[in-house]
């Protein structure tokens, strides 16, 4: 432990120098525009993770941005732990409301701003740094490998087949990933799941073009009024999902489970002010962090159809629209939540409408056994750091590549996130804080210690 | 009527080309960024007036677009019929819809399709050259006022202020108003009331910023699918609106009425195909023309909210909007149903979220005299030109002004329309028949032929 602290005492400016750099490149994987500042990433990822001492580094080519890969391997008969991360961010805009260029990180009382501070770049970069630290000091009680991917914010897709057409490069005893938050640094936590999504896009059609609502209202099918129709009977009034079926696989959590989830700090009115809102609405029988992170959810993303212009139109709709998302949780797949909801919407629709319903994209849900090694490890390792047991949280996201890990490398995942709620992800203004920063290149070497010795 | 036909066969081209420069103006009163247009469209329309033989043609100044009138004064003692018509359009949008660009007139086999082509442009000029006709053959039987306005597809705020401040001017034994709809060139109908219109926006609020419906989603209310709740349960299953006091006013036809009013030939099959819907839907009891004509209705104009763009993006929107109105029927009023709407709407809407309901414009509802001298002078013009009696029908439309005229200038108006059903008002490929164009030039000096005869 004295020996970590050092060691980041010792390099402290040059720990934060090299992460500036990488929130530098502005690698935002859903713009074209971008590919050449998101192969330049790939190509500094690769070089930190050589000079940190890994072996076999390598930026594989996929059919999209590169994955870079790299390993440590001391023994084969330690275990061995793959970390993973990706280098891609979300895009910066609405540019207009940051507070100081997106990727010029600057940093205001004690927090790095910059698209990707936490999302991921400063989250698996702390990986890199804590893995130079445990080289520097001989100190890596374990193999490790890496695999930091490009394309996590369009949907991971490249990444699914390199996994596939790897799983002996990768294999290994767990997946360890930095991509979470905690609840504070007063009240650490590990996210012990994460639920799954499935995405759709619904369009209802009334008559065969917009009409005058004078002429024809009264006498023809609105298919907004009808798309209202349907989309308030997805709730009933208790707030419970009505499409048949979509329960059925989902399993109430025990009362152990319900107590220690509902033990996290949570300061109701605190959570209201935030919102803005004078009342919460959820299922009922659920506390908020049920709600968010142990229950299923159907929620409307988008909804159009008619004039939405400026002013008045006496307009009778040809069509309307929605884009609607269901979070899933553990024994929930997406596919057939797609299929249950397709069939449904299609049932309901009266007659006088057409309805054709298109999937986006989904996502599985994943729980993480909180009675493993690895788990313990991480608990270990933040109780030595912060001085504090973890809470155990549900995450009402979703990291899909968890399950795909699962599925293909037959191994689970610790997420071991050092971020906050407000680090404003995906949003202006995206921070880190210094702080935790530090705690995390602090924390990890502390993991893989555990985890070796838990492992014999 | 030999003299009439043959004039208009020696203009048949001038005719057409006048209204086709009339059509290129986008004239679209909802919309701030055409005002320089409008602005062109009135001045065109005072030139024309004056060229036909108007006297004291003015170009009135309003709080909004300006208001034409014109005159001709033949003999204190003789009838005096008012024209009134509007230049403004809806907005043309969805563009894409359009199959030749709306505001460069295109025929297609004998069609003239434009923004505007029969509402009201195409029909108010008919007025203008049938004027021009009489005039120069001498044929003009009574005295004619113009007024023409800019503002009908907004509400005609500052036509109800000019017509209070202009009663002398406007005085007149009767209003001639071309903007309703036969039901075909086989049936020829004169309609004998409109529906009244109440238009709001309304804007549901629930957190005060976009959120990750991962993150929040099923604890905080989705203002998107609170405004589908409230949407939806404004209509029961009978399809009768339920907010209370709605109907307090409607008076039911009497039996003699709804035998009368469903004459009319009527054929579902065609309705339902020529708006591709396999089935019609409205309120419980009564038939498609007592729906569109004589029951008050609430249609979902536009619907908009959170993410409606490209691909998926998992948001949980801050806020969702509508533009709702009704269809009003006498004796209902529409600052009372605006009232009653916004108290409902106000009430029902849960704790979770905040609403605000904003008013657009209204329009009282009318119903028109089937045995006054201009009543009878319209049908004996029809009988004459299309060789068949009219048949009267209710329209399910709304031309707030005619009740307006009766209030402040104490006179009945008479509407007689030539447009069609099938004109796609409001819709993307508006069009006007050229036959339907002509014939109104061909009928509208029988009309006062006959008007200036039975007023004797």
């Amino acid at each position: 432990m004295e020996l970590i602290k050092q060691y980041i005492e010792n390099n402290k400016q040059r720990l934060l120098d090299e992460l500036f750099e990488l929130l530098r490149f502005p690698s935002v994987s859903a713009d074209p525009k971008y590919k050449a500042d998101i192969l330049k990433t790939a190509d500094f990822v690769a070089k930190k993770l050589c000079d940190a001492g890994a072996d076999n580094v390598e930026v594989c080519a996929t059919a999209g941005y590169p994955i870079i890969y790299g390993e440590k391997i001391m023994d084969a008969g330690k275990p061995t732990v793959l970390i993973y991360g990706h280098y891609d961010v979300q895009p910066a805009d609405p540019l207009e409301l940051w507070n100081s260029p997106p990727f010029e990180p600057t940093i205001r009382d004690g927090k790095i701003y910059a698209r990707g501070a936490c999302d991921d770049k400063g989250q698996f970069y702390m990986h890199v740094k804590a893995f130079e630290l445990m080289m520097q000091t001989n100190t890596l009680p374990c193999n490790i490998k890496f695999m930091i991917e490009g394309e996590e914010e369009v949907g991971s897709s490249n990444l699914a087949i390199f996994v596939k057409e790897n799983k002996e490069k990768l294999k290994a005893d767990m997946v360890l990933i930095s991509d979470t938050s905690m609840i504070s640094m007063e009240h650490p936590s590990l996210e012990t799941g994460l639920r799954g999504l499935s995405y759709l896009e619904v369009e209802v059609t009334g008559p065969n073009r917009d009409l005058h609502s004078g002429v024809y209202g009264g006498a023809v099918a609105n298919p907004a009024t009808i798309l209202a129709k349907m989309i308030a009977s997805m709730h009933d009034e208790n707030n419970h999902i009505t499409i048949p079926g979509f329960y059925d696989k989902v399993v109430e959590l025990t009362a152990a489970e319900r107590t220690a989830l509902n033990n996290a700090p949570y300061d109701e009115a605190e959570y209201k002010t935030d919102l803005g809102v004078d009342e919460l609405w959820g299922e009922k029988g659920y506390t908020t962090f049920e709600r968010t992170g142990t229950r299923p959810t159907l929620e409307v993303n988008g909804i159009w159809g008619g004039y939405t212009g400026e002013g008045a139109k006496t307009v009778l709709p040809s069509k309307a629209h929605a884009k609607i998302s269901m979070r899933l949780v553990p024994n929930q797949t997406s596919d057939e939540i797609t299929r249950l909801f397709t069939a449904h919407f299609e049932k309901i629709a009266p007659k006088a409408v057409k309805v054709k319903v298109t999937p986006h994209h989904g996502g599985e849900p994943a729980v993480t056994p909180t009675d493993s090694i690895a788990y313990r490890a991480a608990q270990k390792a933040i109780k030595t750091s912060f001085g504090k047991d973890p809470i155990p949280t549900r995450g009402g996201g979703s990291i899909p590549i968890v399950s795909l890990f699962e599925a293909e490398l037959g191994i689970k995942t610790v997420l071991m996130g050092f971020g906050l709620d407000s680090d404003a992800l995906h949003s202006p203004n995206e921070k880190y804080d210094i702080f935790n920063y530090y705690k995390g290149i602090e924390t990890i070497p502390l993991f893989h210690k555990y985890f070796a010795e838990l492992s014999v």
